[in-house]
């Protein structure tokens, strides 16, 4: 069998238990009609297993970074895996995925670890991992339109990543966006990366449950397309996370992979990624991971303390690491199902754990935003337990660029975050223009260096 | 002849016409001692001939794509180009180069053109392309210090992105880094990167000139290394910019390559890429250049006027490019032999034109910073006057991250930017909570899509 797309096949299933309905993928459709319940896609693993695992990983290896359109992206690398119907001229691609894996050698020795990489997520086409997911969508909806679907927009209900992703995927393909947020609550900044890309940006007087609650009823009228994460299209780009890590360590898994969760989409796009990965003979164990909250917002790491047997949602608290200040998260359920299977634990971070986490690690050449402060954070209490041991190898998620977390940063050095830890405080030093002042304080600075 | 490292040889050599002193790069030497003139890095092509073209090319793109370090990185998969005697163990790498070559498929379109590529240098580790320079100079500098060179720190006077890119490789490689700024003229957000990556910053009482003359001091005892830009290993990383560019193409050379122009090291640098490839053979021809600079700071479009015949420096009025409102280029000589032997032009945008341009190209799914829109406006400019002909092929180098710039972005949107296009900005619409109230919005904005 050759690599031809289309010999692969993929589907909506319906996720409820008894249902199992199925959708084609060029139906705009984002939950089941009968139960009501979200959709997944599903792929034809017996046509993917006709190829040989081997000639998959030298698939990936040859396509990875290649100059040929569409796989300078990471994610389209693995198109047979993610939407194996797609005609190429369709894919609207910002070559996201692909993104570096960062080398933390030093800290890794300084851990007793057997490494420690960063997957730098956030050095990406918009700053996060939401583009991993929004070219999939995107491509999708451009793929129907030239079917003849009446798509007029896509649109979303979001006050951060995944509008930003949305905007820029949307103005490449020349597609109108939609974004909906809460009036008073968001400010120009907060939102300029999709005000500078165009979109249709619309301030409701209500909150955030509102905006969701007007982008459903907006997009039941199926000329405009939903993009929040119910559509489960964003997930397939997502989980390739999973395949490009492995990969980039050479087809070994590691021991662990640390990543932040609120709505948990990405921990369950994660475990996908590696379980179609065990399925499909490429890899032959899984990795153990380490779901990291906000303590602010932990409902799952209440539920892990009861052994998963229950779960109940909480009303978040405002945590620095805005963007899994989640108390419901959409996609529990699937998430227990993955950390079950992934021998998985929970841990979470207080403000200032995460905080100094984040700052522990930009000491090593990071520039963490405060959601991957979070894993780090999670990281560190970890080995502590002494539950991630020596030797071990450890990867954790990036998920979103620093530079958009300018605010916090300042705050830290100027010790304005409560509790944190004033040695890895860094200020700025006056010193008089004349070599023998700056010869003083340079030779106190250099013999304290850590 | 086989691809290890030691057949290849490199030195810095003085610039000076006459002089041609040459040194080790292992020494702590910036200048010639005979001249004071600026050194270059020579490397020795006549081994680099003894590999055929296609043997360069077929190993640039194996290692492209490469997992192994340190490949991952574009400029080390161009190593024998760049430090052939580095030792492996020394690179300090955090992921640089290999930056996604974004076809703006649409926009080329719209303008009539054969292609139009945004080369972008600025989604990368620390924001900006110098760490294409940074990770030479600081692996260089370990190199020297496993070799015993007595160097207790690396240092430069910079207010942006150059000090952003030496503090966190000098953080990878646990090397203090010390930055030099103007005291009450920069404040803690703007140098929060250095901040963050623990880098000894002295604020000192004089202007960025002073600092200059501190550093250059400072650096004269030899246990400081000077990272400013008359160090030449800088230029060695950021010239594989042309060969990465040239490669994401499939070898093949674009009619033009707009890059912005301050210092003017950058453009040296591409021409010198440029250059190497076509002497050993990878590529027949060179593209023309299109250096944009600032109009409030544009001593090279004045000297390109006299065709180059004269040159004076000018005071540098402010400009939103910041980092290229420099009157005063250090490389300016380098840079007219290299518009000279490129058949290149120089062009200026003023404040509203780079503003426009940057906007504009966001409509087409970038975020682009002003100096990328200064480049940018000088296309538009270009193919207007045409210059730039229909069915053309142009890349356009983005030099940094539009996450630095936020303010530039909400001030153009919020119309605080005199003289921009009205028609382009883009605002937040207040609506009311209810489906009747969207969809009439909708319905209107929806219409004057354009």
């Amino acid at each position: 069998m050759s690599l031809t797309k289309n010999e692969f096949r993929a589907q909506f299933r319906c996720t409820h238990e008894t249902c199992g309905k199925t959708y084609s993928l060029g139906e705009v459709v984002y939950s089941c009609e009968n139960e009501g319940e979200l959709l997944s896609v599903e792929h034809d693993l017996e046509s993917l297993k006709k190829i040989s695992a081997k000639e998959w990983k030298d698939t990936f290896d040859s396509r990875f970074r290649s100059q040929k359109f569409p796989y300078q992206s990471g994610v389209w690398g693995k198109k047979e895996w993610v939407l194996p119907g797609i005609s190429e001229e369709n894919i609207v691609t910002s070559g996201e995925g692909g993104s570096h894996l960062y080398d933390a050698s030093r800290w890794a020795k300084d851990l007793g670890l057997g490494g420690l990489y960063i997957k730098q997520c956030g050095i990406s086409h918009t700053g996060s991992f939401k583009d991993l997911g929004m070219t999939v969508l995107v491509s999708q909806v451009k793929q129907m339109i030239a079917d003849g679907v009446p798509i007029r927009a896509v649109a979303c209900a979001s006050t951060g990543d995944t509008s930003a992703a949305l905007a820029s995927y949307a103005a490449k393909a020349g597609i109108p966006a939609i974004i909906f947020l809460p009036a008073n609550k968001v400010s120009t900044a907060q939102l300029i990366q999709p005000v500078s890309n165009g979109a249709k940006v619309l301030a409701l007087d209500t909150d955030f449950d509102g905006c969701m609650a007007i982008v459903k009823e907006v997009t039941k009228e199926k000329s405009i397309y939903l993009a929040n994460s119910m559509n489960s299209l964003r997930i397939e780009g997502q989980k390739t996370i999973s395949i490009e890590i492995t990969q980039q360590l050479g087809w070994e898994v590691p021991d662990w992979i640390v990543i932040p969760g609120g709505n948990l989409g990405n921990v369950s796009a994660l475990g996908m990624g590696f379980e179609m990965m065990k399925e499909l003979g490429l890899i032959d164990r899984l990795p153990r991971i380490i779901l990291a909250q906000a303590k602010n917002a932990s409902p799952l790491y209440d539920s892990f303390k009861t052994g998963f047997t229950n779960f109940q949602s909480v009303t978040a608290q405002k945590t620095l690491a805005s963007a899994i200040q989640i108390g419901d998260p959409v996609s529990v359920k699937k998430a227990i199902r993955v950390l079950k299977k992934f021998e998985g634990i929970v841990e979470v971070a207080t403000e200032e754990e995460l905080s100094d986490a984040a700052a522990r690690g930009d000491l090593y050449g990071l520039y963490n935003d405060p959601h991957t402060g979070v894993a780090l954070a999670a990281l560190l209490k970890s080995i502590d337990r002494g539950e991630v041991k020596k030797g071990e190898k450890v990867v954790v998620i990036s998920t979103a660029n620093g530079l958009k977390f300018t605010e916090f940063k300042v705050n830290y050095h100027e010790g304005k975050i409560p509790g944190t830890n004033r040695e890895m405080k860094n200020s700025i030093l006056p010193c008089p223009a004349n070599l023998s002042s700056v010869l003083e304080i340079l030779g106190k600075e250099l013999a304290n260096h850590k």
